[in-house]
Order: structure tokens, then sequence, then C-alpha cells
């Protein structure tokens, strides 16, 4: 029965139920008595809170999860990471298989939303390359990660830590066993190399890396159009962050001001990688200035590219918008990107994504100022980290009252979701009107 | 050949290259020494600024108008609001009669941008009445004001501010001879109506006065979609801004927090009425609580009708906007509006102002928080103003630099023309392309 009424189900409702479930389990562990450490005491929403961060990739606790948590607790919080982040990539990359079949074989089913017999075969050999490579990743960052932990504290701490950051790290989560984030490590060649990469990776998507793969393996195969624009955005996009953080905070003596300049560059790069969707710092955001905080709120609300663990609209979403924008400028009918046409279809949920994101973020600010205490900057600060399941903040997120920390959860589980499929999921299912109305014009802006 | 020339633009540029030469015009007249009061002497970037700021009836001014400008200048800056006002809501029906006519006649035309001669003897007749309309209006507005003026200075003084305000009101300037604003009328029954009243005349648009004057003449002519959307989305955001005010700034000593219930009511909605767009105030803005800021910078990025002489991206633009969102969640496949469907040309317009005014002002907003020292909420606030062509500010007008006031002096002339106009009026004609390239999808969000 319950098999039958899944397979009728949309697939973006089949997502947002198991991330429902996920959180509903994952909470109980957490408010198990052996997932604290002697002393301390969670209450439920904290619970709900913290496992909706750690399955939704997001970072934001409200309370030290270093201090808080036992080592139990802190595996629970690290399987749910794990879980959150493979889940994501593996829904977003059979969607993502599906789109590309469905353009050179049968145009007219794009996005259809359905799994069918045929692709199952195709779907069990994805993820099970899907799977393979992510742990690869992941082992190799947790060795390097380990070493350079080595350094300073008992090996079985340093594999632990090791083990968490590299997972962290790859599935963009934020999460961190040092109370100050990565702050302390700032100056660590070791450490910021090799978890830019783990998030650049986790970041940049399954159907990329793969692409990548194929190329070094066969020599043959070309990037598609979503590789390729994946990879101009994100190289855009962090160089630019890059460049913008470094320039506004290069006299700011609470962040970068005091450092020498190949430090400076470092953690310019590093905050701008992270930013994105990652969710750690090695400066602290409270201290920016507020050029750099509005930087931020675009990066954050931009994020990382489909297909992967990180959030936000997603840089295709990103590029086909600011292809549309210079397009519109220039008088051009179509919408084109590298010698290829991009349909209306896309153009529209790209638009709609968008609007949505806005819309709803809007609300959420607005209705957050209204109701709790928290200043103008901080507030649209935190719930853009939350809907772009980044996890950074400007250290109000265990300041914030009860209504506040609901609205932040529900915002954590539709920006990992995606607003739209959240929308999709929630929404009727659409059905052709029998009749049409008579259509007429309004005069727009 | 200058004629010739003109003909053959598009209207869009027309109507920016008049707001130019008007701008260049002013800016020399109020330079004259007897434009400013004796001891004062102004810059060539203020006059600009300051013209600039009455020909887009926005408000935002850097030197105090009251004490700066002698009543020669003051006429000028005058004379500047009226020919901005009457000038956009002319050009604006124009461009909203052709479309009414398109729609019935011959659908297939519209939006085409050129004025042809079967229309002129129309669009003669179109701006006689309307400018018998507006001075209509402003000659009762004016007495109104006058007589309230009268109770405390002399009539001659009181005849000019009351036709200063009552065309500073329609034309929804937010212009004021008073050094605070409104701010000490707050209590004045009389004051707060006739400006209110002004402002929303003012700002809901030609048509909707023609089709209220039709209304009551012939009893016959039902309203046209536009102008019922334009009624129910300014009702809805009026009474929407009114309540939210009050519960936001009820507690709040500096704004209305003191006032009894009346007065708080009173206060509420005229704040409601003239944030939309006219930017005058009788509570001190810098005050005002963050949740208050925010619902600000969204009512000042909505704006006012068109056909009007308000600004922001239009009701219209923002009621198709959210229509399109909640069909969206409820899995429409039309976008429909009391039994009538819009067109995807007409939704498209309105995504495009969006994304392109989101798009400038984030990025005007980034800029000046790069380039100059003032705060993170002062600084979107001040942007949103100048695009809405609003001229609230929470203080900073006069302390920005001059770089930012020449990226405000752009803002306020690009919210003025419509950010899509704008790119229309600069970019290249549009022209068929010879060959399309092969479609290609992109995965988003
Ligand atoms: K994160
Ligand atoms: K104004």
């Amino acid at each position: 029965m319950i098999g039958f009424a899944l397979k009728k189900m949309p697939p973006s409702r089949i997502l947002l139920l198991v991330f429902v479930v996920a959180i509903f389990v994952g909470s109980f562990l957490l408010l198990l008595p052996a997932a604290v450490t002697p002393g301390n005491k969670i209450g439920y929403l904290t619970s709900i809170f913290t496992v909706t961060s750690a399955v939704c990739v997001t970072g934001l606790t409200v309370v030290d999860v270093s201090k808080v948590f036992s080592p139990f607790g802190q595996s629970v919080i690290l399987f749910f990471i794990q879980l959150g982040g493979l889940g994501i990539m593996t829904f977003s990359s059979i969607l993502f298989m599906m789109i590309g079949k469905r353009i050179t074989y049968h145009e007219m089913k794009i996005l259809k939303e359905d799994l069918n017999a045929e692709n199952t075969g195709e779907i069990v050999q994805l993820v099970k390359r899907l799977v393979m490579i992510v742990f690869t990743i992941e082992i190799i960052g947790t060795i390097f990660l380990t070493l350079e932990f080595l350094k300073e504290m008992p090996f079985k701490k340093a594999l632990l830590f090791g083990i968490f950051h590299s997972i962290s790290a790859f599935c963009n989560a934020g999460f961190s066993l040092f109370t100050t984030g990565l702050e302390g490590y700032s100056g660590s060649v070791i450490i910021n190399l090799t978890i830019a990469l783990l998030i650049i990776l986790g970041g940049i998507g399954f159907a990329v890396i793969s692409s990548f793969i194929s190329y070094y393996k066969t020599k043959k195969k070309r990037f598609n159009l979503s590789s390729k624009m994946v990879l101009r955005i994100s190289t855009i996009l962090t160089l630019g962050g890059m460049v913008l953080f470094f320039a506004l905070e290069y006299r700011n003596p609470l962040t970068i001001g005091k450092m020498n300049f190949f430090h400076k560059i470092m953690a310019s790069f590093f905050q701008s990688v992270t930013t994105r969707t990652a969710g750690f710092n090695t400066v602290p955001i409270g201290s920016l200035t507020p050029g750099t905080i509005f930087l931020f709120c675009v990066l954050m609300f931009i994020g990382a590219s489909p297909g992967s663990t990180g959030g936000g609209i997603k840089t295709t979403t990103f590029g086909v918008i600011m292809v549309y924008v210079v397009g519109i400028v220039r008088g051009q009918e179509d919408i084109e990107i590298s010698n290829r046409r991009i349909t209306w279809q896309i153009l529209n949920r790209a638009l709609a994504i968008l609007v949505i994101s806005v819309a709803y973020v809007s609300t959420i600010i607005l209705i957050m100022l209204m109701t709790d205490h928290l200043g103008f900057s901080e507030t649209i600060f935190e719930v853009i980290s939350a809907f772009g399941t980044v996890g950074l903040s400007m250290g109000v997120t265990a300041d914030m009252n009860e209504f506040s920390r609901i609205l932040i959860i529900i915002t954590m589980l539709i920006g990992r979701v995606g607003p739209l499929t959240f929308a999709l999921a929630l929404g009727e299912q659409s059905k052709k009107k029998e009749r049409k109305y008579p259509k007429e014009n309004i005069l727009i802006g």
C-alpha cells in the first residue's frame, strides 16, 4: 500500500517526505541522554533545530556542538549530515540524468516528474558510482586533515576531527567541532586548502565531477552546457567574491587587517569559497564591514551548483537570469549561452525560482523583524544564511526567540528542498482546466 | 533633421532624452545667483542633484530647500516637479491608451513602440483632458492647504506654501518647504487628509481617474482589468502598510508611541500612503524600528501605479507577479485575474522589470557600501528610496560622498524612466538573427 502510494507520488513530494522523516527520527536520537555531555540537557526545539541543520547541511546551531553533544551525539549529527548531503546529491543527479536523456531522446517529455522502469537500472548504476566517488573524496580529505590535526592532538581525537570535518566540508555542512569554527586555523595552508577543495568538489555537483572523470578517461566526451555553465559561473563567483572580500576587509583589524599579504589572500579565497554555501568561517562574521555583509548576502542567496551538496538558488539559475538581463538590454530575441539557445521553459523555471525565493525570504525577514528583537542586518543575514543552507551567522542564532527558531527550521528545510520543489510538493497536482478565460492585457511598469 | 531623427526614435529614448535635457537646463537655472538666498552658494553637483530630484519627483535633497533656495529657486524646483509629474503621466497614459486600443482592434501589435498618425488627434485630446484634470485637482488642493496654513502665517506665504505642497503632493514629489517635512503637522487632520488624497490621486494614475469620471458620467463603462487591479492592489498595500506600521511603531516613543489612539491611526495611514512613492513624512524616519525600515523598503520598491506620477516597479507588476507565484504553488497552467487570462508577454515584461530592478538596486547598494562610509540599513534605504522616486531618507543624504551622489542621481533617473524602458532606450534595436543556435537544456535550481 505504502509502496503504491509512493510510486504515484511526484518525486518532489517524496524528497520532502524523506527529509521530514529524517528530521523526526534524528530529533529523537539527539534527545537520548547519551547524546549530550554530562550536566547538559537540550529541549525538543533545540533537538529539531540541530537535526534539521544537519540533514539540510546548513550548520546553524543554537548550542555549541563541540561542548553540548557527546561523541555519540556528534556521530548522530555526522550521520545526518552525510545522509542529507548524499540524499540531495543523489536526488538532483537522478533528475539531472533524466533531463539529459530527455533532451537527446524525446525532447517533449522534459521534466516529466516520474521515475519509470526503463531508468531503474541506470539509476542504480548512477547511485553506486556517486557513493563510491563521494567516499573516495571524503577518505582522502580525512587523511590530510588528520595528519594536520595530529600536530596538536592525540591520534584518536585527530582522526575523529579529521573524519568529521572532511564529511562536513564535502557535504557543505559547515558544522565544526571547534567553538569558533576554523578561526584558529586561518593561517594553516593544509587545512585551508583541503577544506576549500572538499567544499568546491561537494558544491560543484556530481555531474561535473563525472564529466571530469569521463574526460580524463576517454579524452573524448565534451562537457554539456550545464557543466560548462557551472564551471564558468562558479569560477566567476569565487574569484569575484575573493577580490571584493579582499578589498572590503583589507584594513579591517578585526578580520584580515592585521594579517600579512599572503595570509590575507588565503583568508579571502577561503571565505569566498565557503560563503556560497559551506558556511565555515576563519574570520569572525560579526566584525565584517557592512559592504561585506551585503556581498555575503548576495553570495549566500546564489549558492552552489545543481546536483551538489550546496544550497541557494544555484549557479545555473543565476547564470541564466544574468544572460536574460543582458539579452534584454541588448535587445536580443533569444537567450544564448555558448552558441546554444535556452528554451523558454528553462528561463521560466529560473525566473520562478528567483521570484519565489525573493518573495519567501522577504516575507520571513519581515515577520522575524516584527516578532523578534534582532537587528536589521543580523536578521537579513540569518534568514538568507538559513535559506541558502550556508550556516554563517552574525552571532545571533542562540539569541533568537522560539518563534524565530521555528521560522529558521522551516526556512532551512525549504532552502534545502528548493523553494520551487517545495511549492510543487505541497501544491495541488496541475490539471487541465476545461474552459479558458478570455485574455486581457495589463499595463506593466 | 532633428524632427526626423526624433520621429525614428523609439518613445523610450525620447522620454529619456527629455529628462536629460530638462535636468541640464534646470541645473543651470539653479546655479544662477538669484536662485539661492543671500550668503548661500551651491556647486554644480548639488544643482544637478536637486533638479534631478525635482524632475524625477523624488524629493531627496542634499541641502535644505526651505533655507538655501530663494523664492525664485523654489519656483524653479516647483516648475520642474510639475514638468516631471505631468510628463511621466502623459507619456505612460499615451502608452496606456495605445495598449488599450491594440487589444481591442489589432491584438498582434501590442506594445509596438511608435506613435503613428492615426493616433495623433486622440493623443491631443488625451493630453488636454489630462492637463485639465491635473490642474483642477491641484487648485482644489491648494485652497484647502492655504486655508489651513493661514492659521499660522500671512496670506502671501500661506498661498505660496499651499501651491507648493499641493503640486508636490499630487506629483508625489515629496519636496517640502518645511525643514522637517510635515512632522510639525502630524496632528492636523486637514493637512493629513488633503495631502494624502492628493498623493493617492496622483499615484493611482490618469487612466483610473478617467475611468471614475466616465463611470459617474455615463454609469455604464466598466473598469478595465488594469484599473481594477490598480485599485485592488493599491487598497491592499495601503491598508496592509498602515496596519503593519501601526503594529510595529505602536510602542516606539520616537515616532507614534506617545500619540493618542486616533492620532496614531492617522499617522499610520498617512505614512503608509506616502511611503509607496510620495516621500513626505510626519514621523522621523531615522527613528523607525528595523521592521518598519524593512517594510518601507518593500513598499518603496513596489511603488505606485502605472500612468501615475509615482515610481517603483508599479502595483500592476507586483500584482501580476504575486498571482504568478500563487499560480505556481497551486499548480495552475494559466495566470488568471478576475476571470481574465494574462498573456505570457505581459508576465515576461513584469518578470523582466522585477529582475532588472533587483539586479540594479543590489549592484548600486553593493558599490555604495564599498565606496562610502554609510551604514548597512541607511544605504539600502537610500538606494531603494531613490530608485522608487520616494525621497524618504534615514538622514544620510547630505552625508554621502560625491561618488554616491552621482550614483543616486543616476538611480533617480533610472527609477523615474523605469529600468526596462531605460534598458530599451539605451539598448541596440532588436533585430532578427539570421541563424538560430540549437537548443540545449540547463539544470535549474
Ligand atoms: K552549510
Ligand atoms: K517622491
